[in-house]
């Protein structure tokens, strides 16, 4: 579509790539040995798109016709396939609800900006005509945040930012580059790099999600110990916003000059920071970014246990050693890691053998061990002296250096994550993640609070599960805890165990002093845990701001908070 | 007051203490040349209490006693003396309309909670008064975030913080410190020392002002570079704020809980920092705390010029260094500070002559010289690295060691230099600072057009003058630009040609890529400058959010943003 490709309509990812174990010889054993089952057996494919019934689009002519001389004829389109691509994000409840064929509300059509008054002129015309604008990056959203409401009755129009895609400057004395919302991952680095800059944010959905997403969501990245969450790189901004006037809704742009800090009254860059598209659009943003390391290592310790790992991200955390990630599986998901291993052959096998055999003989429980890796970037002479140091302190809990392989593997292998969720469903598994951030006083209870909160849940479900988690993003006073789980549930009862075990982890996050999320925003799937996050009047003062600045509900309604539309956020209700 | 202590009604500081220069000889003969003003004559003190006409009163019985059923009948306080010192900040218009006698509006009560119910009991009986409510910590503000509106026909109550001044509760795990909003700097630094630990918040104004005044107004500490702004020191916070039911208006606590980092959706922290009343009363802040250093020394630098020594700065933020306090003088300001050293005597008379002689013979031009500090801080072997790295960079830009002498000086001296104010008041001379933030890439050319523009106001004014800058505060992608500013006036003119001169400041900030304020906040005497930064969208959603939450109008009125009083933050207008 004018160059801006979409993920698969049905799952994640590229047409054609998919998660397979052929190679991985362990994984299968693994998947029997913990929720029993058998990977042996054929998958159910996602039905055909044939076999979908896509709702009528609903937009009315004099919309139709301003949508057109807003973008231009053929940047307007209402066809079937790319307004479904634009229904949803990829959560799981997106994606069950898509393999279910149960499509509610569909935009009525997708509209494909090419500049920022292009955006100014759509969003014109929707707030004449009373419709709703949803703002779309990658879609990649897995909060729920880009789904028109179920019951909305008014046309419903997404605008795909994909055809703005430029880095159209690079300031090379500040650090700082001005780059079109719509830019994807790899579109804007590949840009940034050819010039010997880069930004530095690899979120898993990196491949996928757009600058605009990532600010609009408070995207983080797996190298934000050292480049920072989206939050602290974006500087400056322009987002298309509403107004309103005797005459009726108009539009105006916020501009935001980059600025290293200031002292400006209530913060409109962190009020746009995740907003969603409820205050508006992001057309651009002005982010910082660094010149290309002379060198880059990611390197792999083994801890007796979780603990212990821990620990050791703390004290790295809070000492005067500057890393690029920390990050630290617990037992479960090192169990995995290992399950998803190649196979090992000939002298890596007997030295990987060799090893686990020595740790026994030192009195490691091996089911207990846990793998961190640690990432160092800069000039050579930075990154020995901060290996060095960061050996001194993982000594302290033990920690076993494994050398270069298996951080070069996570590095290939990270952002293919996601495509096993597909595989999953196709075998009847539910698969998902939760992050939290939470005080390091807080990360042991509330880590072992939500396992066993998770597990009490499969078992009140009564269907087999398996959950995992590793820290990462490290900060002075606590880290995020990332959890990834998942529940064998019959096709018929599908997500009846999975929302039970969901709220669960969502409820015991809150309960142990964590935040609802950490970088996946909230929209609809976890806006009903705002108000225990942020107190019922800081989320009053979020529902102010929407209110005052889009009193029509025109702008991605019903996201972030509850607005009139009590249960829409439930699990269950879809 | 029950412990809580006030600055000097009609100026800075304690009672007692002021600036004087009889050991500083090379001061008297600086000032002569600069701007012409000779301090053998003697100055007119400010008038005595006495001689103020302070308004009356116009607290009405029913709010009175609903004050006092809140916080006790000696804790609201309806006497002269105290009104006045609780009518203004410390800003140049402050002290001059003190000095004038010119006090359009007098708070009508000060009250003294003692706990955050006694600030809800306080704030709901000023809502159903239909008052007005403003909160004051240490009273240092020096951008008009303190005083009544001029034309409040409303009961207006002024809320001191300082009876909450206590450390509540400190998190050793987390490095995390809950803390009272009234607690001024040296009364939390004196708690959290004793058990080893520090906040590392140092401002200018440190020794008078509060934890909530610095998140009301985002404060910015001297040691910025390694512990951050207080917006990235604080981490969680409680507010007292407005709701509005059937039943009329009614107060609620906005609860964040300390979260190292999270996606909920627009930073509700982040509407409260810089908030400067207008959306509630901060009753306390958990805030990010650091172990006290092994080692701290702060060492001096000359550079042969300012470019030279911007470069310096800004290398060592773009490096690998991780540094204190990286500030460096221009001439001008290097040349002044030289004008208010001690008698040299004896060796180090000679060693700093001797100096002198050899940069000379180097080429250097004396009269271009600046002066920089680079601090380090942490264990011994860190800033033993920290140290060498430092030096690489400096000496690219002929950088010359000079020891740790004059950073020993500053030290001592830091909050000191406020006092000065009033001395030059006291001899028909006023002096102001402002101050901004800005990208590295546009940082000279804003320091150049600033002084060009601050010299020609000065021309324009015929008056002599004075400015002088330095930067302080770095940041990955720019740093703060502080200027210090002085005209000489006669007393009945006074503030014309000052205002002339603030505007051409602060509009050369706006035109050069920076923002009004980088820590001073925006009150009513930045406000005119708002629309600039933020544009009007910007400006006009802060507006909405202080509208929403406040629709009275009843919470600190006409800060930050203008709000149905045009005019009343120009300058000339009081």
């Amino acid at each position: 579509m004018f160059g801006v490709k979409h993920m698969k309509w049905w799952g994640w990812g590229v047409e054609g790539v998919g998660f397979h174990h052929e190679d991985k010889p362990r994984f299968a054993p693994f998947v029997k040995e913990k929720v029993g089952l058998d990977l042996s057996e054929p998958g159910t494919a996602a039905p055909g798109f044939d076999e979908i019934d896509v709702p009528e689009s609903l937009l009315p002519d004099e919309l139709a016709a301003a949508l057109a001389r807003a973008v231009g004829d053929k940047h307007v389109i209402t066809e079937d396939l790319d307004r479904v691509v634009h229904t949803f994000g990829k959560s799981v409840r997106d994606l069950v609800r898509l393999r279910r064929n149960q499509l509610k509300r569909v935009p009525d059509a997708v509209v494909y900006p090419g500049d920022e008054s292009q955006v100014s002129a759509v969003m014109q015309a929707v707030l004449d005509a009373d419709a709703v604008l949803i703002p779309f990056g990658g879609g990649s959203n897995i909060a729920g945040s880009l789904e028109p409401l179920t019951g909305e009755t008014r046309p419903v129009v997404s605008m795909d930012m994909g055809r703005m895609n430029r880095v159209l400057d690079l300031d090379t004395e500040a650090g700082l580059a001005r780059i079109q919302a719509g830019a994807l991952g790899p579109a804007l680095e590949e840009q940034l790099n050819r010039r010997g800059w880069t930004l530095g944010h690899f979120p898993d959905s990196f491949t996928h999600s757009t600058l605009g997403g990532w600010v609009a969501t408070r995207s983080s990245g797996m190298q934000s110990d050292k480049y920072g969450d989206i939050a602290d790189i974006t500087r400056g901004l322009r987002m298309v916003t509403r107004t309103e006037s005797e005459n009726g809704p108009g539009v105006d742009t916020v501009v935001l000059r980059p600025l290293p800090s200031t002292s400006t009254g209530p913060s409109v860059r962190e009020m746009i920071l995740g907003s969603e598209g409820r205050l508006g659009v992001i057309t651009e943003v002005t982010v910082n970014v660094h010149q290309l390391p002379e060198e880059r290592v990611v390197l792999a310790w083994f801890f007796p246990d979780f603990e212990r790992g821990l620990k050791a991200m703390q004290d790295i955390s809070q000492s005067e050693v500057n890393v690029l990630v920390a990050r630290c599986s617990d037992h479960r998901e090192t169990a995995f890691s290992f399950a998803t291993q190649k196979k090992q052959k000939g002298v890596k096998k007997l030295v990987t053998d060799g090893l686990f055999k020595m740790l026994e003989r030192r009195g490691w429980d091996l089911d207990k061990m846990c793998m961190a890796f640690i990432g160092f970037e800069g000039s050579k002479s930075h990154v020995t002296h901060q290996k060095s140091l960061v050996k001194d302190i993982v000594g302290k809990y033990d920690g076993v250096f494994v050398g270069k392989g298996p951080g070069q593997m996570y590095d290939q292998k990270k952002f293919d994550t996601p495509y096993l969720r597909d595989f999953l469903l196709d075998r009847g598994a539910t698969a998902d993640v939760s992050e939290t951030a939470v005080p390091y006083s807080q990360i042991k209870e509330l880590y072992d609070n939500t396992i066993t909160a998770a597990e009490e849940a499969m078992t009140e479900a009564g269907v087999p599960g398996y959950i995992m988690c590793h820290l990462s993003h490290n900060y002075h006073s606590g880290a995020c805890l990332y959890f990834t789980f998942a529940v064998v549930e019959k096709p018929e009862e599908q997500l009846q165990a999975y929302d039970m075990v969901k709220r669960a982890v969502q409820q015991s996050f809150i309960d142990n002093g964590g935040t609802l999320s950490h970088h996946h925003g909230v929209g609809m799937e976890h806006s009903p845990w705002m108000e225990q996050d942020v107190s019922p009047a800081g989320s009053g003062m979020i529902d102010s701001l929407f209110d005052a600045v889009d009193p029509g509900k025109n702008l991605n309604p019903g996201k972030v908070t509850h607005t009139g539309e009590p249960g829409v956020s439930d699990l269950s209700d879809w």
